[in-house]
């Protein structure tokens, strides 16, 4: 694994995401690493993301693929033009299929692939398991951001 | 509109959701409603509910259309069999495509359309807006809740 997550190299301006974001107290704090030519991050989910009692909602599980995703996106346009500085990408789309419930007291693994890497688009599938059983899957659109988006 | 909210009818032991469980004080608390054929629910962001300062992030809007939609496609059900008890649904898949940047210091307006009502099966299309504008729209396919997941 990569020792520098991802979303550590984020500009202070850019860590303010409440998925992924380093100066976002409140928020989830994930953290994503390159694993190979994978993308992993790893995550707890607290009491309260609960759906029904023991297991974790959809929309946290949605969250962490999509920043993972987006973070992993980052990761591979930086690995492919390491000269340049860090790129942000954000989610144009975001598929989830949720296919067994989720624990929630178990320490979840979100996994990226990089399924298609252009200049300004990043397709991304991810995974979410639970001792080893994928229990969510997903694909994220992502596409890097326009500079206008920073007030 | 209807006068009490579809999250308000689930039974307590169904009423944890971090998105939309009214006995989960730690979560959003989503209330949905009828709106003639159509439903509708409000909620506005919390300051921490950031992307990029000034924007909302993408886990937030879809926690949100997963939470309608789950609560709408209950509430469908329960319009076509009144005399049965509440029936609870949960997500099988989720898709949102994100077409603008959310504002945060707005209220966000979600609708839902039932695109399809089978008796284990109901299929929402949802969208959320601010000021009038649309932001996200998505879909969800959401399917009855298996008895054996109440442990």
């Amino acid at each position: 694994m990569s020792e520098i997550a991802f979303q550590n190299n984020y500009p202070d301006e850019l860590s303010h995401c409440y998925g992924c974001g380093r100066l976002n107290p409140d928020g989830l704090q994930l953290k994503s690493y390159w694993d190979g030519d994978e993308t992993v991050a790893r995550f707890r989910p607290r009491a309260s993301h609960m759906a029904i009692p023991g297991y974790v909602y959809g929309g946290l599980l949605a969250s962490l693929i999509d920043c993972h995703s987006t973070g992993s996106a980052s990761a591979a346009a930086g690995r492919a033009r390491p000269d340049e500085a860090p790129f942000r990408f954000v989610t144009a789309s975001l598929h989830v299929d949720y296919l067994r419930p989720t624990p929630i007291d178990a320490e979840l693994e979100i996994r990226g692939v990089i399924k298609e890497l252009k200049e300004k688009k990043v397709v991304v599938s991810a995974t979410v398991s639970a001792g080893g059983q994928v229990c969510a899957k997903g694909e994220v659109v992502a596409v890097r951001m326009p500079e206008n988006m920073l007030r």
